[in-house]
C-alpha cells in the first residue's frame, strides 16, 4: 500500500470508531481545514519566521494534513495526480522567463 | 522514493526553477495555505455541501497539499509520522466511549 | 465622537497599555483578523447553522471586529467610507436584474 | 441612526434588492468572513508588511467588515456592547503588569 493510502487508512480507522463519518461531509472538512489552517497561522502570530514554535507547528501541520488527506479520501482524489496536474497548471501561469525571482501574482506579471 | 517524497521533489522543482526559495519562509507558507483554504472554502459559500463544483474543489485541495508539503519540507518533516502521532494524541483526547457519535469539543465531552 | 470613533480608541487604550503596538504591523493584523475568523468559524464545525452557541459566537465576533477595527484605524481608513464604495462596486459586478435569487460568482452571472 | 446601524442599513437594502437572505445563514455569513479575511491576508502574501497594496487592503477590507456587520445583524448584536465587553474580558486574561511589552498568549504569560 502506498504511504498516503496507509495515512488515509489510519484515519478512516480512527474516524469510524467515533461513528464520526456522519459530521464528516465535505463542506464541514473544508470548514475544518480553514480552522486548523488558522490555528497553524497563530503559531506565526506577531512573531518573525523563525521564532515559531517546532512543537506546535508539527501539531497543527499534522491536523492540517488530516483534513486534506480526509477530503481528498472523500473525492476519491489522487492527491500525487492532483498535485502533479496542478504544478503543470501553475507552469503555464508562472512561465521561467517571466516569473523568476518574482513574488507577483500571475495576472500583475 | 516514498510517494510523498516524489511530491516534494516536483514542488522543489517547480519553486527552483523560478528561484521563490527567498519569498518561502515559514510564516509566509503558512499565510499561503491560509489564502488556499480560504479558495477552497469558497467553493462551498452559499451552497449545500454536494453542490460544490468538483474541479474547483480539485484544484484548491491541490494548492493547500502544495502548500502543507513545502511546509512539511521546510521543517523536515515526515508526514506520515506528524499524522499518525496526532492521530495518537487524539485518540487519548477522543476515548471512543466518550467520543462515539459527538461532535463535541474534547473539552466539552 | 462617532460610536466607530469611540470603540477604536478604546482598543487604542487597551493595546496601548499594553505597549503592543510595536506587533500591530499591518501584516501580522491581517493574520490575527484570519485567525480570529478561524475562531469563529470553529462554532460552527459539523453544525446546522442554527446550532452554533451564542455566546461564543459573539465573543470570537467581537475579536474579529477588534483586530478590523485596528486595522482600519493602521491605514487611517474611515468604515462607512469603505464600506459604501465597496457596495456600489458591487453593485456593479451584481446588478439587480442577474444576480436576484442567484448564489453564482460575479465571473459567472 | 448610528453610523454602523447605517451602514448595516445599506448592506441590507444591497442584499435584499438581490434576494440573497435566504443564502445568509450565519454558518454560510462565517464562511463568508474567512473567504473574505483569506483575500485580505493574500494581500500580505510574500510581501513586508509595508509593501501591501493599499487598494487592495481597502476594498478586501470593506468585504470583511461587511459580512462581520451582517453576522452582528443576524444575531441582534451591538457590535459596540460586544467588542467593549471583549476588551474588558481580554484585560483580565492579560494584565498591564504581566502583559506589557510581551507578545505571548495568556497562558504562556
Amino acid at each position: 500500500m502506498s504511504e498516503i493510502k496507509e495515512i488515509i487508512e489510519e484515519l478512516l480507522t480512527f474516524r469510524n470508531e467515533r461513528d464520526w463519518e456522519q459530521f464528516h461531509n465535505p463542506k464541514d472538512l473544508a470548514l475544518a481545514l480553514n480552522v486548523e489552517a488558522g490555528e497553524l497561522l497563530e503559531v506565526f502570530l506577531w512573531k518573525k519566521p523563525e521564532e515559531a514554535n517546532f512543537e506546535k507547528v508539527k501539531e497543527e501541520l499534522a491536523d492540517v494534513f488530516a483534513f486534506a488527506f480526509l477530503m481528498a479520501e472523500k473525492y476519491d482524489l489522487d492527491v500525487k495526480t492532483i498535485v502533479l496536474d496542478k504544478i503543470k497548471k501553475n507552469a503555464e501561469k508562472y512561465p521561467v522567463n517571466k516569473a523568476k525571482g518574482s513574488a507577483k501574482k500571475y495576472n500583475e506579471l
